[in-house]
């Protein structure tokens, strides 16, 4: 084995994406001494992206004071290359950031903080912003970053305010100028890897309110709210983002960045594939390894392990998943550039006691991998 | 892949030798059509062994009644191939036999039942005794298959009878004569895995009794029987098997097995791979694979999977083993000749529920790992 790929997703729970790359590295260097193994530790939007960012791209960690979800004051980090941001959502308005502060609210969180680490990053040159959207706590359509960034709102009595997530309604005129001035020439991108729409029954609230603490009148009221601001969004700059594929991503922060920055809504994987120059970096690859916490019908939809899969079969490299747990329904993986799938339960004993395991789970599954590779690889 | 072995034992409590190599087979030629797969599923001298050999060897399957370990009349049955029979202890005298009978009595437990059956092969014209010693629930020294076999006990009144478990030492005389014409001529290997010896602390009854439904009264009183036999035996037959390695096995079956029939004791699964031309069959073949439902410590010391993995090493062929669970310290598992070891647990959940899904999990891992195989291995 000459040169390997380490890329995967995180183990959610128990190990990060650059302690899974750690371990699968370890593995194949142990029997592989002179083997390449290049580290991709994946977060493809949400919790972990700026780290695996700065991992891959040694990209630097730039600290910043910004808003959390309630307005609070609290230090975040985005990274940066060059004239380029990696930003995530979760870092300023992240679902456990809430639930830390067991205020689950989504119609007074908001996105303020991300508009502050934009400001930054724009004021230190940034030239392209790429924004993870997952994991976030709110369902504000992107206002309160919009707000950050210079957008004022003004009521019917021509008072000007920064709307919740429940005050769209009470909207009745932006003014976008200094917002619009800010972002020129800047290139945005949101990382995100759902389809749903701004609102309605497949859109922000719908689907994803619940988790964020809405009950079912408040899930109501937001997508009612949604679909007000969608029409002011239309009315202010011409866009229509009422059925803009991933318009719904973190509370609709998604269409918010469409129609305020022009963004373009993409795969997060697919986007993370092409900065790292994956499809080059595979050509001599021997053998490439990939994970997450648990395979199924879900992770076949455009996720980390099948999107490097897709990359890879391209190439006819061999990819095997080495993962927590195999859902049913896995079969389509195989056709999509799996060659093969390997779980990392040693023993049969339940989560509750496996997942402080993982660590030596993965090590031991892996070492049997590679192994098992070296008896049957003829050079 | 043209040549494969599955030689794997039981999955304790979920599948059976049988039923492994089933499916292990079902997967490999499911992508290697043309794949030559040798089928040897593995039980080496407890319940099984006759199933076992009958499989491997095309074997006769021959009904005898016979005497269960309380006397009662049982339908058993031996394999015969040639001139060789092989018949297992636990047919007549298994411990899930008494534990069926709910009557757990080492006491009077009898090996009477396995001296019917070798009878039965004796007159059928055997001339060779493959005997499985594993998994008994007596405690006599065999001295219930010597009685049958014609063997006399005479007390110090002169008075015949066959003595239990807990009457040795009210022999005082023994008469050998019916018993060793019939045996003359006949070799009699016994299967068995363990270096116990007939008495003392690492004896039958301090050992094994316990789990036959022996307190600690009865565990001494068991442990000063068989030594007065073993000097019973040695005043009548000149042999000493006080410290035969093995004789311990089967509650002493070894040693009356050594002192009646000059039985050679040894290990079962080197016995099964030298019956069945392991090492010439072994040569051209491109991978073996084994398994159990448990490898650990134990396991290491003689079964089925190492035994298989010790032949395997010194021909070169790598050696898969698929296992129910991992248990720690099985690192010298690789020197003694194991490739790698998967483990068939697709999701983290107790045996309780996996056990129901052993089937399909084994079927899984084993997919996985051939199609790990195809995607590297250069033909």
């Amino acid at each position: 084995m000459k040169k390997c790929i380490v890329i995967p997703d995180s183990y959610k729970g128990t190990l990060s994406a650059i302690e899974v790359c750690k371990i699968m590295k370890e593995s194949i260097l142990k029997y592989y001494p002179d083997c390449k193994v290049i580290e991709l530790p994946i977060a493809d939007g949400g919790e972990g992206t700026v780290d695996s960012y700065c991992h891959i791209f040694d990209a630097d960690r730039i600290l910043v004071e910004a808003e959390g979800p309630y307005g609070e004051k609290i230090p975040v980090a985005y990274a940066r290359t060059g004239d380029c941001a990696v930003i995530e959502t979760a870092s300023a308005a992240g679902l456990p950031m809430a639930e830390k502060l067991n205020r689950l609210d989504p119609c007074n969180a908001t996105t303020y903080g991300l508009g502050t680490i934009m400001n930054h990053a724009i004021k230190n040159g940034c030239k392209k912003l790429i924004i993870g959207l997952g994991g976030s706590c709110t369902n504000d359509g992107g206002m309160g970053m919009a707000a950050a960034l210079g957008c004022r709102f003004y009521n019917k009595s021509g008072e000007e305010f920064v709307p919740t997530a429940c005050e769209f309604s009470q909207i009745s005129r932006m003014d976008l100028s200094k917002a619009r001035k800010k972002v020129k020439g800047i290139e945005v991108i949101g990382m995100c890897d759902i389809d749903n729409p701004m609102y309605g029954e497949n859109g922000a609230a719908y689907v994803f309110a619940p988790q964020k603490g809405a009950d079912e009148a408040m899930v109501k009221r937001l997508d009612a709210e949604l679909k007000a601001l969608s029409e002011i969004l239309y009315n202010t700059t011409g866009t229509d983002v009422s059925s803009l594929k991933g318009g719904g991503a973190a509370g609709g922060l998604g269409a918010g960045l469409a129609a305020l920055t022009n963004a373009t809504l993409q795969s997060g994987i697919q986007t993370l594939l092409d900065l790292a120059g994956f499809d080059e970096m595979v050509k001599d690859s021997d053998l490439i390894f990939t994970g997450e916490g648990k395979i199924d019908a879900q992770s076949l939809r455009g996720k980390v392990v099948i999107g490097v899969a897709g990359r890879a079969k391209l190439k006819k490299i061999p990819v095997i998943a080495v993962v927590g747990a195999v859902g049913e329904d896995v079969q389509d993986a195989y056709d999509l550039g799996i060659s093969a799938i390997f779980s990392i339960n040693q023993q049969p004993v339940s989560f509750e006691q496996s997942r402080y395991h993982s660590h030596e789970n993965l090590a031991k599954t892996m070492d049997n991998i590679i192994r098992f590779y070296k008896s049957i690889y003829k050079e």
